[in-house]
C-alpha cells in the first residue's frame, strides 16, 4: 500500500473505549475498529479530540496506538493525533506514533502558550523535521484558540511541511479558500479533509477530499454512503444521506446543561456504541460527568429513529 | 521545616535556562536559584508558565525538578507546576513531582477540552486524591480560557482539596472576593497568592498572603522589599517599590509585534538574567522567536535605568 | 405586488455613497440602485452593516430610506435595517422605516447591553409588535457578540414574530439546522437568506432561499447568475460563478493591517463602485481610515482581472 | 463654579427610574438626585450603562438630561453619556447634551462596527471637535469589545482631546499604567476615575481621582465615606468601608441565571431604591426580565443586613 495519493474518503476519529475503572478497553477498541472497517471507512484517526486524547495519559495513548495499529495491520491508513501544547512536547508523541507504525500524524497549533503566526509556522516545521511521515494540520480553534490561515497552510504545504489539513473550524469560507488556492498553486498532494460532520456534502462539493466525522463512530455506513454518492456525482443522494445524519446528530446534546458539551457528545457516542453492542462500557474519562440513565434512554431513541438498533 | 502555616511571601516562578541547543542548562538554573535565594525569596515555583512549562518535554521537566529540589535542599518550600490538559494527564506529573520531593503542586483548570464548572471541581478532586501534598489552584484564564470562581475555590478549600490559590487572572475584585469570603468562613489555612506583579501592594492591602512574580526573576530584591514593607505596615514604601518595579516591567514588550507576547516577556526575562550574569544563555524554547540584538539592547537600557546592571 | 411568498433571490445590502464632506450623496445612491436593479436583483436591503449603518446619524438614515424607496417605487421589495442597541431604541427606527414605506425591517439581537436568550426573544417580540410589516432577524455575532439559535428563531417564526432570517454568522451547520427544522415544522413562509457571500451555492443547495451579498454591490450580475443557475438546477454553473466571485472577494483586504477590517471592505466596495463609474466619490464615513491611492490601484487590478472595468 | 481642576470624588452613574408603562419617572428621578446629593456626592453621571442608556430612546434621554440638569442647577457637575456606535451618531447626542447644559460628556470606543486603534483615536477627536465641553473616555470592554490602551488615552490627553477616563475595564494594572504615565508626562488635568466599585480604596491608593460606582445609587453615603477617608489618609477606614460595600454588592446577583447579568444588577439597584423609598417603581426597561418577588425579598435582606432599611 502506497500513500502517494492524498488522503481521501471517510476517516473517522476513533473513540477510546474505557473499562469501568477507566483503563483502555482493548477488546472493545478492537471491536470498534472492526465495526468501522466493516462500515467501509478509508482510514482511521486515533488519538484525536473524539478519542478523548486530552484525557488520556501517555500510557493509555500508547495502548491505543499499539492496539489499533496491530489490529488494522495495514488494511487502511491510520493517523495518530499528537496533541500537546507546543512542538517540543509534541515531538515526544511523534516518536511514539512513528515507532508504533502510524501512517501519518495530526497536530494542532500550539495552545496554552500564546503564540504568533510566525511561531505557529515554526511549530509545524519543528514537528515535521522530526516526523519522517506525513504531518496533517488540525485546525480546531474551539480548543486551541487560534485559527490556521490559508496563507500559513499553503506556505507550509508548498514547503513540504504539511501533507494536509483536518479543518474542524466550522469556517466553510476558509475551507473553500484553502481548496481554491491549493488548486491555483497546483498543490495537488495536499489533502483537505473537513471535520465538520454536518456539511460534508457541501465540503465535498467545494472540493474537499474527505471527512473526519465524530458521528462516524456511531454510523460509519452512513458517512461512507454519503462519500460514495458524492464520488459518483449523485449529489442528491449525498444530500439526503447528510440530512439523515443531521437528524441523528442532536444525540450529542442529551447531556444538557449539567455537563460540558464535550462530555455530552463523547458520552453520547460511547452510549450509542454500547447500545449497538460494539463496546462493552459507555464509560468516559475523568473529569467528565457521565450521562445518566435518562440521557442514555434518549440516545436509544435517536438510534431507534435512525434504525441503528 | 513544617508548612502548617499557609504559604506566604515572595515565591517567584523560576525561569528555565536553556543551552543554545535547547537542553536544560542546569548550571545556570542552579545559579538562578542562588540568585533568588540570595534575594530573600520565601519559596520557589518551578514549572509554571514563566518557566516555559508549555514548551518543556517531560524529560526537561524532570531535570528541572531534580536540579532545583536537589540544590534548594529544604531551605525554602518548592512548588511544582503540573500543567497538562486534564486530571488523568496531570496525575502523571504529580507522581513525578512528589517523587522528586516537591512541597506542593500547582494545577490549572482543564484546557483544550471544554469542561463544565462541576467537571473542574472533579478535576481538582482527582488531582488532590493522588497528590498527598498541598495542591494550589492556578487561575490563568488567558491560557486555559476559563475562570475559577470564588464559589468553586472556597468549596474546594473547605473540602480540603485545595491548599491555596495563585491568581493570575488580573481580576482584582475576584481576588478580593476570595480573600473576604475566606475570612468569613474562617478558612485561614487557604493561601491566596497573586500572580499579578503590578498590583502587589494593593493585593497585599486587600489581604493576599504573597506574590508569584515573573519579574521577580529579574529583581527578586525589589519584590522582597515590597513584601517586607507591606508586612511591617509601611504601605508608602511598598507603593514606591511597586511603582519602581512597574517602570521596569515594560521590558516585557521589547519583542514588539513580531513575536508572541509570551515570547517577548520570557525572552526579556532571560535576556535580563543573562545581562546580569546570572545565566549563561538567553535562549528560549521552540517555537518561540528569539529577541534580536536591538531588543536585547533595550532590555539593557531598562536594567541600567533600574540600576540592576 | 404581494409578499405572501417568502423573500428569495439576491437582495444586496446597498452601500451608502457619501460626498467628500460626508453627506449622503443621493445622486450616486440613485445610480447605485439603478446599477443593482439593472443587474437583476430581487430586492434591496438598505441600512445594513454594508451600508455603514453604524456610522450614519438618524438624519442620514432617513435620507437613505426616502431616496431609495422613492426611486424604487415598488419595483422590488426594499428592506430596511433598524440597527440599534435594544428594542426601545429600535422601535424608533422602525417607525421611520414604516413611514418611509419599507417592505420589511431587519433587526439584530441586542448589543452593548448583555442580555439573556429569553430577553432576546422579548426584544424581537417588542419590535414586531410595533412594526406591522415583516421582521427579519439579522444574525451577526461578529458585531453583536451573541448568536441566534435555531430554537429561538423557529419559536419566533412559529409565533409569527419573525418573517425570516439573514444569517451572517458564518455557521453553515447552524444555517442548515434552521433550514431542516423549518421544513420539519412546515414553517414554509419563514425565509432563510445567507449573508455569507462565499458559500452561496452550498447555502442554496442546503435549501436557503437567497443571499444578501455585500460584494453584490460590485458585481450584482454575478450573484444573479449564481442564483439563477442554482434555481434551474445547474449546480456546476452556480459553483463556477461562486468560485469566480470568490477570487474577486479578496479586494476587501486591500486596506491591510493599518485600518479596521470593516473599513477596508467598505472602502473597497466603494472604490470599486467609483472605478466602475457608479458613484461619484469613494468616501467612507468617519472614523474609518480611507483607502490610499495604492489600495485603490489594487482594487482596480481586481476589477480588471474580473473584467468589471 | 469652575472646572479647571480635574474631576474627582464620588460621581455615581444615576439610575433612570421608569413608570410601570416604561416612561421616565421624572418625580422619582428628581428624588433620586436629591438622595445622591444628600449623600454628599461630588457630581452625577447620567445616561451611562447603569442608567440603562442602551434601552432609552432619544426622547427618554432628553427627558433625563432636562430633568437632572434642571434640578441640580449647578450644585455639582453633571456628566452625560453619549453612547452610540460611532462618532457621527455620538455627535448628535453631544449636541443634545451640550444644549441641555451638561458639564462634560462620556463616550465609549466605537462598537458594532469593528475598528482599528487609529480609528478609535479619530472617533474621539471627532467627538471632541464637536463638543466644546470636556470629553471623558469610557473604557468598557464588556460592552464595546475593545480596550482603550494607555498609549491611546495619554496621546489623546496630551492633544487636549480627552479630559479624563472612566475605567470600567476591571484591569487594575492598566489603570495604574495610566496613572503613572499621567504623572510622568505631567498631564495633571487628565482625570482618572475608576468604575470598578469593589476596588475603590486600592484605585485611590494608586492615584485615581475618584469613582463612578453603580452601587452608589443604593448607598451613596458609603462611597462618600470611603472617598473622604482615603482623602484624609485614613486608609484603614477606607478599606473597612470598601469591605462593607463589598458585602452589599452581591445583591446584583439576585436575578440568578434566568436573566441577563445586566438585568439582574440594574433590577437590584432599582429594587433597592424602591425599598428605600427613593423611587416609586422598580421597573426596568424592555427587553430586560424583571426581578420577581423572591428576588426582591433577597434585595431587602441585603439592605437590612447593611442597615439601609
Amino acid at each position: 500500500m502506497t500513500h502517494a495519493a492524498p488522503l481521501s474518503g471517510v476517516i473517522p476519529p476513533v473513540c477510546t473505549p474505557l473499562t469501568p475503572d477507566r483503563e483502555v478497553d482493548t477488546a472493545s477498541l478492537t471491536r470498534l475498529v472492526d465495526h468501522l472497517l466493516e462500515g467501509g471507512v478509508d482510514g482511521l484517526f486515533v488519538l484525536g479530540s473524539t478519542s478523548e486524547v486530552a484525557f488520556l495519559p501517555d500510557g493509555h495513548r500508547r495502548t491505543v496506538l499499539d492496539t489499533v495499529l496491530g489490529h488494522v495491520a495495514g488494511q487502511v491508513p491510520v493517523l495518530s493525533g499528537v496533541i500537546d501544547m507546543t512542538a517540543p512536547r509534541v515531538v515526544d508523541h511523534v516518536r511514539v506514533a512513528v515507532k508504533a507504525g502510524a501512517d501519518g500524524i495530526v497536530a494542532t497549533a500550539p495552545f496554552y502558550a500564546r503564540t504568533h503566526p510566525a511561531e505557529i509556522a515554526i511549530h509545524f516545521r519543528t514537528i515535521a523535521a522530526h516526523a519522517g511521515i506525513p504531518v496533517y494540520a488540525y485546525d480546531l480553534p474551539i480548543s486551541v484558540h487560534s485559527k490556521l490561515t490559508a496563507d500559513l497552510l499553503l506556505e507550509l504545504a508548498a514547503e513540504g511541511v504539511l501533507a494536509g489539513l483536518k479543518d474542524s473550524s466550522g469556517d466553510e469560507a476558509g475551507l473553500r479558500e484553502v481548496i481554491l488556492r491549493r488548486r491555483d498553486r497546483d498543490l495537488t498532494s495536499f489533502a483537505v479533509m473537513t471535520g465538520s460532520e454536518l456539511t460534508v456534502d457541501s465540503a465535498l462539493w467545494m472540493g474537499a477530499d474527505g471527512v473526519v466525522p465524530g458521528l462516524g463512530n456511531v454510523d460509519p455506513h452512513g458517512y461512507v454512503r454519503l462519500y460514495q454518492a458524492a464520488s459518483r456525482g449523485d449529489w442528491e443522494a449525498a444530500r439526503a444521506e447528510q440530512e439523515r445524519l443531521f437528524r441523528l446528530f442532536p444525540l450529542v446534546h442529551v447531556g444538557g446543561p449539567h455537563m460540558g458539551r464535550s462530555s455530552s457528545a463523547l458520552g453520547a457516542f460511547k452510549a450509542a456504541l454500547f447500545l449497538r453492542g460494539v463496546i462493552d462500557h459507555p464509560t468516559t474519562a475523568l473529569p467528565q460527568i457521565p450521562l445518566d440513565a435518562d440521557d442514555i434512554a434518549r440516545v436509544k431513541d435517536f438510534l431507534s429513529e435512525a434504525a441503528l438498533i
